[in-house]
This record gives C-alpha cells, sequence and structure tokens, in this order.
C-alpha cells in the first residue's frame, strides 16, 4: 500500500470524532475478560448493514435492521459471550434495553443507537451486569484497539486496519474491526464488523458500496460453511472530514469505494487466517468462469470442502479433491480444458494431471498462504475467496463449546 | 424386521443367478489388498443407475451412463484404489477396456458389463494389472461377502444386508453392497452401491423406484458435504424368480418398493456410522415442515453443519448450532414456533430454551446413536436425514491421503 492510502493506527477511532470504550462486566464466566464495548461517534452518522439471512436470527439483528431504516446511526453496544438469539421477546427487550443503558449514559436518541451480541446462542443475556457494565465504561479517542479485542470470541487476534487517504485535498480515514473465526459462512457468518470513516458520504450511495465491498470480501470469505444467526457488518460515516457527500456523481466517489474494498478484503483475509485451528491461509482465484455468478460458487466450493482443508493442513497437494469440489460445486465446466495451479506449480492441465514436480507441489502446500488458481476457459467470470485448513484445533475448539 | 421380510446372508450373491469374485491386482501400493471385483447374473438383467450429478465426473461413470440406455446389463467390474477421474480420453479408453476383459473372460455381450473406480483423482489406471486381474478372477455364488469387502477404500466394515420375501407366492431376494466413508454427500457421493434381485421387473418402474428409493436414502445421508466424482448406484434385476414383471399395476409392487426402501436406508445408515473418524451415528427427524422439499433442507442442513457435528462428537448438547443450521438452510421457518429434541429431551419449546435437565440431554447425546427431532409446526413435510460427528480420526484420514 505505498500509494494514496496510508495505513494508520487505532483502527474504528482512528478517523474524527469516534470514541470507544470497553470493560468486563462479567458475561463470559471469566470476570477478567473484556466482554462488553461501545463505539459512538460524536455526532449522529450516515449509517448502513449488512446483515445475517438466516431465518433464525438474534434478536440484536433485528433492532439493526430496524433502526437502520432511517439511514443514521451514533453508536453501537456489542457484548460477547452471549448471542442473544432464540430468546424470545425477552430476549429482544433485553436487545432494546441496551440500546436504551447506552442511549442514557451517552446522552443520545436511542434510534440512533445499535446493538450486536455474540456467543452461546440460546440463553438470556444477563441484563443486569450489562446495565452495570454500561453505567462504568469510559470512552476515550484512543480505544478502538481495546474495542477490537473486546469483541473477540474464539479468535486468537483483533482483526483491525486503518487507512487514511485525501478526498478534495482534505484528509478522510475510514478504520474497520471485525471478529469472528468460526460458524463462518456466506451472507456474513458470526462475524461482526465495524467501520467508520469521517468522510461525509449519501446513504444511497453508501448502501450500495457496502454490499458490493461485503460481496467480495466477507462473503467470499469461509472457514467452516456454518452462517450464523447474528452477523453484522455497519458502516458510520459522521462526515467529520467536511468533504461533499459522497455519490455516484462525486469525482473522488472511486477513491473511497477502492479503500472500502482494501478495508473489508483485509479484514476478510484476516479472518479466514484466524479460522478456528487454522495454520494455513489459503486464497482461491478463479477466472476463465462464464460468468461472476459461476466463478464464485467454483472458488467458495473450494475454500469449504473440508477434504481439501483436510489436504491444506497436511501439506498435501493433492488436486483431485479440488476437482471433485468444482466438479460439485454447480459452476460450468469443460473436462477436457481447465487448469489448476497450487502456487505457481501448474498441477492439471487441460483436464489432466500435469507434469509437475511433486516437491514443487509440496514446497507451495507448505508455507502458511496457499493460493490455488483454477482457469476455466469459458468465459470472463473472476472471483477470489478466502478460506482456511481443517486441523485438530477446530476440532479441539468446538467438541466442548458450552461446559 | 419380525415381518415379511427375513433378513439372509450373502448380500448380492443371495438372489439366485448371482456371482461374485475379488482378486488383489496391486492396484492399491499394498498388494495383498483385495482391490478388484466382479459382479455378474447368470441371465441378462433389467438394470436402471443413479449417478453424481458433479460436471468432474469420471469416466466409469460416463461408461454406466452410456450403457444403461438400454435398461439392461449383466456385470460390473469394480477397481477400488484410483477412481480413473480426470484421466482424459486414455481414461475413457480404459474404462472400457475393464469392461471388454470382463466380457471376454465370462463370455458376455460387451455392451452388457459396466464399471466402477473408487480411490485417488488423477492418476491413470495400470491397466495391465486390471486385465491380468480379470484373466485370474474366480466367480462364485457365495462370494456376495467379498465382493463387499473388496470394493472399500477408507470404510472400516462392509455395508451388506439382503432381504428375502414372497412376491406370487414365490421366494424373492433383494441384495445391496455400499462402500463410502469420506466425501459423501448429496446426489451420490464416492459411494458406490450394488443391488441385485431375482425378481423380475418392468425397466421403467424399477428407474422410477429406484431413484425414489436413493433420494430418501442416500441422498439424505451426509459425512462432510463434499460429492464425489464417481457416485453410484446401480440395480439388477435378473428374472430369475419367475414373477410376473413388476410394474406400476402389480398387485404387489408396494412389497418389492418396501424391502427396496429398507434395503438402501439400511445402507445408508450403514455407511453415516462409518463416516471417516465418525463415533456417532446421527439421525434427525425434520416434521411439519411446510413441505418436503424444506424438510429435506432443513434435515441435511444439521447433517453437515461442521459445528454442530462437533458439539456431537463431544456429546456436548449445544443446541445453538441446531438453532444456526436450521436457520441457514433456507427452510421456511417461524422464530416463536418450533421445538428441538435430543432423543426424548425436549431443548428448545416455541424457539425457547425449554427447561431440561442437562444431564438428561448431555445422557441422550452419549450414546453412540444420536436421534435429533424438530417439528417446525407449518405443515405436513417430513424428513429423516443421517450423518455422523466430526472428528480428529476425520482429520487423521485426510491429511495424508496421498502419500
Amino acid at each position: 500500500m505505498s500509494d494514496i492510502f496510508r495505513k494508520i493506527d487505532n483502527c474504528v477511532t482512528a478517523p474524527q470524532g469516534f470514541r470507544a470504550g470497553v470493560i468486563a462486566c462479567g458475561i463470559k464466566s471469566d470476570a477478567t475478560i473484556k466482554d462488553l464495548a461501545i463505539l459512538a461517534s460524536d455526532v449522529p452518522c450516515v449509517a448502513a448493514g449488512t446483515f445475517t439471512t438466516s431465518s433464525t436470527r438474534a434478536a440484536p439483528v433485528i433492532v439493526c435492521q430496524e433502526r437502520l431504516r432511517s439511514g443514521r446511526a451514533q453508536a453501537v453496544i456489542v457484548n460477547s459471550g452471549n448471542a442473544n438469539c432464540a430468546t424470545g421477546e425477552l430476549g429482544l427487550r433485553n436487545a432494546y434495553s441496551m440500546t436504551e443503558f447506552v442511549a442514557n449514559r451517552l446522552n443520545l436518541e436511542e434510534e440512533l443507537v445499535l446493538c450486536s451480541s455474540t456467543g452461546i446462542i440460546g440463553r438470556q443475556l444477563p441484563i443486569e451486569k450489562v446495565q452495570a457494565g454500561v453505567a462504568a465504561i469510559e470512552l476515550n479517542t484512543d480505544q478502538g484497539n481495546a474495542f477490537s479485542e473486546a469483541i473477540l470470541t474464539t479468535d486468537t487476534h483483533p482483526k483491525r486496519i486503518a487507512l487514511e487517504f485525501q478526498i478534495e485535498g482534505s484528509t478522510v480515514r475510514l478504520g474497520g474491526v471485525t471478529k469472528g473465526a468460526g460458524m463462518i459462512y456466506p451472507n456474513m457468518a458470526t462475524m461482526l464488523c465495524y467501520l467508520t470513516t469521517d468522510a461525509a458520504i449519501e446513504h444511497g450511495w453508501m448502501k450500495t458500496e457496502l454490499q458490493a465491498a461485503v460481496a467480495d470480501s466477507f462473503n467470499m470469505m469461509a472457514m467452516d460453511g456454518d452462517m450464523s444467526t447474528n452477523d453484522t457488518c455497519i458502516l458510520f460515516a459522521n462526515g467529520l472530514a467536511g468533504n461533499t457527500p459522497i455519490n455516484p456523481q462525486h469525482p473522488e466517489a472511486g477513491t473511497f469505494r477502492e479503500a472500502l474494498r482494501r478495508v473489508t478484503q483485509y479484514l476478510a483475509r484476516e479472518m479466514a487466517r484466524d479460522g478456528e485451528g487454522a495454520t494455513k491461509l489459503m486464497t482461491v482465484h478463479v477466472h476463465g468462469a462464464q460468468d461472476k455468478a459461476d466463478a464464485i460458487k467454483a472458488a467458495r466450493a473450494i475454500t469449504v470442502s473440508p477434504l481439501w482443508q483436510c489436504a491444506l493442513a497436511g501439506g498435501d497437494p493433492n488436486w483431485g479433491r479440488i476437482v471433485a469440489a468444482l466438479g460439485a460445486s454447480g459452476c460450468k465446466l469443460d473436462q477436457s480444458n481447465y487448469d489448476i495451479f497450487i502456487g505457481d506449480v501448474q498441477v492439471m492441465k487441460q483436464g489432466l494431471a500435469a507434469h509437475y514436480d511433486q516437491n514443487a507441489a509440496r514446497a507451495a502446500m507448505a508455507g502458511s498462504e496457499v493460493t490455488i488458481s483454477i482457469n476455466l476457459h469459458l468465459g470472463e467470470g473472476l472471483a477470489t475467496a478466502w478460506g482456511c485448513d481443517l486441523t485438530h484445533g477446530y476440532i479441539d475448539e468446538n467438541t466442548l463449546y458450552t461446559r
């Protein structure tokens, strides 16, 4: 990124006028772990979100979807340790209460406060602990990194980034954080993502661009094929940079679009790398598909094939499993004319085993990042997907989660 | 089965006029392992098959699909250790050669001989070894069980059954074998299944009934969500029982249908139980879905959720993962009115955690067979799916398969 986008610190509190705070309120059994966090803007924001498409979506998702219809928001409260899902009417009341506590504490309109929850499904939130936590949280402009840590569940490290760039000659910043390591699949999966910017943006354009960016980043990232009930990605733009609000006609709309792409794709890659038990990040490039939809099908099918994920874990260039995953993906394919590369090693040529060096293929599988490239030679469709390997660590992480 | 269907020995050679033979021909690296098998009828059969829908289907699948258009077949040759997939024109020639060897050896019309392969993808068959193997194989009416063993790959035990029953007062037999333990998902997955009967059956009815039976058995069984390139299920009916050929008007068509259901569902369950690394068989019953398609979606989604499969492995009644899998399945669902049972323990009632005994729930997860029942309270749709847990054994089995 030695270009017009400069990486800076503090992620979601890097843009002007955003503050965050975190606290250990006791939702998680280990009372020393920060499990409650607030992110807020000094002024109301234009805001948009994308959410799980699950039919068992959690209470906080319902609240966010309802409130974001206005296109405005100013703060979000997030707890980890409890998903507030499958909790019925009481769960919904608790989600609203969370936002009420924040509105009172920060003197905001309650309608402008959003909420998210992540953790175990089917248990009611200990709402009095949340209330006490909100009362005690202090917000600060240097707490973005602390915020990125408090929202984690089984993640091994925080995922955060901020970019600084120019719009109309003024400095604009875009920050982002995500959490999510398991139950990660399409259409958002318990992943939570918060993006902040001090750019001024028109709501319609923001919504379209956020959806497009999510489609090419988080929705192209998979760990285990499980979609969550709580997936959430929200972008807040408080406009404090003072630029003309960005819309499709804005001459620098492309700059913000590119920044949004970089931030979301960076976070998606980092999430895939941090999949439960993961030791390797895989990037799958598909080109030559008959169209983009087919390229997406093909790329994603490979990232969620447990057999290929196991081969990846073992560093075994068993590309027959890529063939099987491709075949099952539903993408159009000419069995006598497609190519597969592992790293730079062409293992299949025109539908047949290529003459390749086994040691080179193993070497291409050995690092912590493995790239698979597929050319279907049918058209112009291309897509990139990210995933990780399937290891004993995943099993360990998930066999006894609720105990 | 203390009823009109009596379980008997010898699986596919239990019906009159079927013989089988097996040999170690050296396709697998351990030269003592039987890796080549032939199943043949003394007389031409009415035959039908169902196959993988993969777009990277293997050469033997192409041969079977082509030859079964005639509705007739008399024998099948099966090798394990090599899938003859992604092998191009030479692979297809080799598949035809396999059938030619058998036709010459047994003095059959070549057009009546089918072939199957299972094993590693992307390597050419050592066809001269197959030729030598066919020359040396001896077929016998007591070799059904040996046949069921020779087609295995990573299976831990053979899956086989035969039923004896009456049609028009005469004894009829239906036998079946399957192999398959990994890469198992919808629309057939490397599973191979051969069914034999001495009943006389009309081809049209056989085709319809086989498809329906496969839809409710093998296609409802999943281990890892991977569909194979080689899936095959073939039914041979040689008519030696002498009954009037069964068609939709035959008064005892229902008896044969029921036998076919029992045999295919028994084999599907046994395959799920023998999933790679599996320690538990799970049966998922969904009822009250708005229609059958929705019930299938819901039931299957639970069997292929890696998170739920891990919880099952750990005996952890973490039913939130069932909620998540249901929500992501795409089935219609009323969040305030659905019920979930683990064994007999109701863990969710009307969309909320039921008041249940944790120890009872754990006990219901403890055995080698776990049953999940879901009532969606929306309509009459029902479906049953089978799956298994996800364990370290699966990872071990699949990280270093080609080495």
